[in-house]
């Protein structure tokens, strides 16, 4: 029996950086100490106050089917809290609330491309990018970026990638950069998009977990709220991962393809999850500073243990829960720094590889672990690097 | 800007049925005591054990990603309930947990189907099933049956209409129709399943809700477990619609295949649902009949009522929360029919155009709602029908 073709196109190309994360399991499950910095995932759990907000709707009785596109109040408030940081008018019916940002990053590949368009990402990407576009039936297509522009998406490179494109994917903050894209930056993507008549999904879930300038969304320049449709997620603000609440914020044509496409593939969000994440918005920014306030800490950590290594240059960190971290003055690929600091040091990071070719020779480096054993990991790993220069 | 054309061919075909619907919900808006008997939904919240059992989990440190495929407990238990039910050899491996029945339905079409291929559906036909399947890109094609063969699908109806079609999707215990399949009509539609080379994907959400006969599985018939895919859910026997927690049993290369899309499409179920639904799993048999208990007496009270009615014949009712009358005799579409039962009586019904052409001249009653009022509903709406015969 043959399944689809589709099926077999969804992963495949690039290397396997996973194999990091496997190793890394079957050690720990063996028994040994092993200071993970791989998975993007906050060291604390959702706070109690929002589980217990959720138990709470739960039990007053909304656990029947709940309305497909997301409940009134919910999507008010994302679009009360995307205009307030953007500027640009927002109405509920811009939002449609998805099981996870995950599914708002397919729901919008799959409403504006169809089976045999191309789909542009950025390279390095955030390991699901080429696969959502995949599955749409459609056929990704990467936009390299170099180490020295911080690997930022330039204007020309999009413009000659662009042909028969339909959607572009970017992502600031950034995974797996930590790079957050500059106005220059996003008024050339905004340029090259308007040029190639390309949608842009911008996906902005880390926007709470700034370190260094301010967070743009590429919706707030002229003439791209028409075009431009944005990705977030309860998940890294709130530390709600295992929750999967996630939105799109989209012009209303768009909103409406998704909402129509929900209730054919998910029909909707569990309510009691809904009332979480509407009591979770209402905790406000104070409570978004203290969720991301350990990545901010680690981050100084890094810089602090890293500055004048020669072994390792730190590409520009200005947020989300990543550093990376150029190794190629050790003359080692990524693949093979992450294996050999797995074997000696018992540290696992994620090969650059993995999230693409031009983040070879670089390690991504989550901080996510407790401040004493992150800065542990840092200055062995750091002297691992010195004890690898030529 | 234009989004994709896979978008504005979801929906559309059909009459739209959904005007009773709307029409109710403004009726009841407006203050109007409407008897409303539209929605497949139980008229019970999901059991306050089940939720505690949730909360638990949550308040437990449950609340980061999942692992995709679903909890091990758990696709072992939905694969020991599957094997216990059907005699069908079934691992966990064969198991992967989805976000509610409808994105096991979907998923199952995106695996099997690729953009411009023909999956089969049977009419009538639960309002998602040709959107599901346009949603991958492929053609829906409609499978008629017939009103005087109780809407059973028939072995030529499925070849004669299979040329070029990859998949069949069957629904027993039927929603619209209250059928349930019997062993001649599964075994016919394996020999076409077999014949055209046919995957069946046959969702049996139902299975819990069984008023007369058995429930079989067409898994379990010789040679279709490598061709069949199960779509099952906690919605209807455990009356967890808005928990959104559903399942496919498949073979092992199909259940991977929907790993990996899940992968880039939901990226897993929250843990603590899956935790709510291994607990409420755990409850038994004996919890499930106590359920489905309300259709069931709901059931007997429609067939007393209607016994002996010269307008109205009943669609063998079998199982599932609805029962199908056949108002043709009363010269009225269900249409006009349900719209003027609305108008005049206030009882809301769903008329069979809704759920495709086969069911035209049919109304869908759902049995969700209290025995007195469900009674007096019934007592009415056969005397309505009475009325309108010529």
């Amino acid at each position: 029996m043959r399944i689809a073709n589709r099926t077999g196109h969804i992963t495949g190309g690039g290397s396997d950086g996973w194999e990091i994360y496997y190793r890394t399991r079957d050690l720990i499950a063996a028994g040994e100490r092993v200071l993970t910095l791989t998975i993007g995932e906050h060291d604390i759990r959702t706070d109690r106050r929002i589980l217990d907000a959720m138990h709470a709707s739960a039990a007053a009785g909304n656990t029947g089917y709940a309305f497909g596109p997301g409940n009134r109040a919910l999507r008010e408030a994302i679009a009360a809290r995307t205009q307030a940081r953007t500027g640009v008018p927002t109405s509920w019916r811009n939002v449609v609330v998805t099981p996870g940002g995950q599914s708002a990053l397919f729901s919008s590949h799959m409403v504006l491309l169809d089976a045999g368009d191309v789909g542009l990402h950025c390279d390095p990407f955030y390991a699901t990018y080429p696969g959502t576009v995949r599955a749409t039936g459609a056929t990704a297509r990467r936009v390299p970026t170099t180490s020295d522009a911080a690997f930022l998406p330039q204007e020309a490179q999009i413009l000659a990638r662009a042909e028969g494109a339909r959607t572009l994917l970017i992502n600031t903050p950034n995974n797996p950069t930590g790079v957050v894209y500059d106005r220059a930056t996003l008024e050339g993507i905004a340029r090259a998009a308007q040029a190639a008549d390309l949608w842009v999904i911008s996906d902005e879930v880390y926007d709470t977990q700034i370190w260094q300038g301010e967070h743009l969304s590429i919706r707030a320049l002229p003439g791209m709220a028409e075009r431009t449709v944005v990705v977030g997620s309860m998940s890294k603000s709130h530390a709600m991962t295992g929750s999967r609440l996630g939105w799109i914020v989209a012009p209303q044509e768009v909103a409406q393809a998704v909402e129509t496409l929900a209730t054919n593939t998910t029909y909707g969000v569990p309510a009691f999850i809904q009332d979480a994440a509407l009591f979770a918005l209402g905790l406000g920014e104070g409570f978004e500073a203290e969720v991301a306030a350990p990545f901010r800490r680690r981050r100084e950590i890094a810089l602090r243990v890293l500055q004048g290594s020669n072994a390792i240059r730190t590409i520009p960190s200005m947020g989300a829960m990543y550093v990376m971290l150029d190794i190629r003055a050790t003359g080692l690929s990524g693949n093979a720094f992450a294996n050999r600091l797995l074997d000696e040091e018992r540290i696992a990071v994620m090969p650059g590889e993995s999230f693409g070719d031009t983040a070879a020779g670089h390690l991504r480096v989550a901080l996510t672990i407790a401040d004493d054993r992150f800065e542990e990991a840092m200055t062995r790993l750091a002297a691992f690097a010195e004890r690898q220069l030529p």
